[in-house]
């Protein structure tokens, strides 16, 4: 653990929704894992879960004082225990310092940033995740549909690509458009349809956006170049705040205002730690993945398109198309 | 606030998945809400929220310091503010303790015990979710199919039905039915069959399990036996430890041994705060709603009924057939 400098780290679950992704991250483990904790040493990676998760290698307890027991002993010999202070609720985090005192330390930073670059095989399940909803996005048909039913279609066909929705899934019909956060409606069909939506497959999530228009469109051109443009400056070693001030020089020079980040890393979750916004400080490394989407918000419309990015060397590596 | 002892209560969202369901009970907006605040009064009701969720009625701010701001504007007069320890992460929890001191309590266990008595709207909410989950269940198509293909047909038909998977879904076929926790696989049908499963509604849950066997079954039958014991003995007024126990002796005398609680209380969540296990304090009081599943784990198979029900004066009214 010498780049956290830290002897374990501590990753605890609460109730659901309570839940650290981190848990995932270091054991791999689907399902939801309530009150547990993983306890991840160089060589080791302890999990310590309720009785009802009993099966072979694992930890199990009847209470809390059996838990603080088991997690004492693995404890004993260790003097600086790392705890995710963005992760744990506030009861938690009284009890852990209950136990531990001044031995725990906060490793939130150094997570996000070690998760932020990914291993051959996680990029394998991004690009896996953003394959899937391409193809759906591609292959939906919203013509005489309201919102709620393309969404729901979009739905049932990520899971049956055997995969997730990484998160509810926007559709947005016509003026709908212009909220960048609309919840699908019974609103009838109308140009221009936006979609956003992602697979999580594996564990891992991709989000993508389309905006369907009827016929060329000046708006939706401005914010096409907007994105390659983004796409393009992307590599390993620039950083992240000048790619965004490049694309917002860019829009605004075309009279658009951006109204959020533009982007975001993906992984785990679907927003993964990073965000792409003017105070960004972060230099984009290889294997980092992002979500790109520039958008434009107007009166009666809205345009946003999204492309999911792997960081290379030299250039980003679009996995979304 | 008198029944919190409080001028008012402030609920905080973080990023996802750390999101207070406590949000969307006083606010019944859909949506994430990342990092967006709800503070509740006697008579009002104030959302303060990043820029992007700009609308009507709502206090909107562009950084942490504008909201802020807005916040200690909001409570300049407030002596009590409650929070809820078990829905706010540390690093959030640090913060607010640092604006408002010792002003600030925690009311986590009164937003519980509030939010199990169920006004008549939510319990319309849960019937309704009970009664597509019901429906699905009834319908579903099992045979010569792998738990992961049922998985995906019933949360289709969950999203058409216009709700959501309240959790994910459960299939386990033959031995898989043995383990509480199992999640869908690739294993081709065989009995007995285990579908956990609950709709969200509305933004309100249900949870129901069916086991579907061959022929008549002696555990099967004790199973039911339990779940209608637990029933007739739930009403207005009694220790849900005491129906635990009741349950738990006859499951006892039958060789069987409860691994987990009897059942929970539904709600916004599916585990929704109350547990019936041997050490529940609490009464059941009317127009409280549970999800009440009494089970079996053997070694071959696994038998599971789950039911929801409302608290009625002198019964439990199932409102899941």
């Amino acid at each position: 653990m010498d780049f956290f400098d830290v002897d374990a780290i501590l990753i605890k679950n609460a109730t659901m929704p309570f839940i650290d992704e981190n848990f995932f991250y270091f054991t791999h483990l689907n399902g939801v894992w309530e009150e547990s904790i993983v306890l991840v040493t160089d060589n080791k990676v302890e999990i310590i879960a309720p009785l009802l998760e009993k099966r072979e290698g694992i930890h199990v307890f009847n209470n809390k004082k059996e838990r603080d027991n088991i997690l004492i002993k693995l404890t004993k010999n260790m003097n600086k225990i790392g705890v995710n202070e963005k992760g744990l609720i506030y009861k938690d985090y009284v009890h852990l310092k209950k136990i531990f005192g001044r031995k725990m330390v906060d490793v939130s930073k150094q997570l996000e940033m070690m998760r932020a670059i990914k291993t051959r095989w996680e990029i394998k399940q991004l690009k896996k995740a953003a394959e899937i909803a391409n193809k759906i996005v591609n292959k939906i048909e919203y013509k005489g549909k309201n919102e709620l039913e393309v969404a729901g279609e979009i739905d049932c066909m990520i899971r049956k690509s055997n995969a997730m929705p990484s998160f509810d899934t926007i559709v947005a019909f016509g003026k709908n458009s212009s909220y960048p956060h609309h919840l699908p409606t019974n609103k009838k069909f109308s140009y221009p349809v936006l979609i956003d939506m992602g697979a999580k497959y594996n564990g891992y999530c991709s989000d993508i956006t389309r905006t369907f228009i009827e016929k060329s469109h000046k708006e939706y051109e401005i914010i096409e170049e907007a994105l390659y443009i983004a796409i393009d400056s992307i590599k390993d070693g620039v950083k992240a705040r000048n790619v965004y001030k490049k694309v917002d020089d860019f829009l605004k020079k075309n009279g658009i205002k951006m109204i959020h980040a533009l982007g975001h890393s993906i992984g785990i979750k679907v927003h993964d730690g990073l965000a792409i916004n003017k105070k960004a400080n972060f230099e984009f490394k290889e294997n980092m993945t992002f979500a790109i989407e520039p958008a434009g918000y107007f009166k009666n419309f809205g345009i946003r398109i999204e492309e999911d990015v792997v960081v290379k060397k030299n250039k980003a590596e679009v996995i979304s198309k």
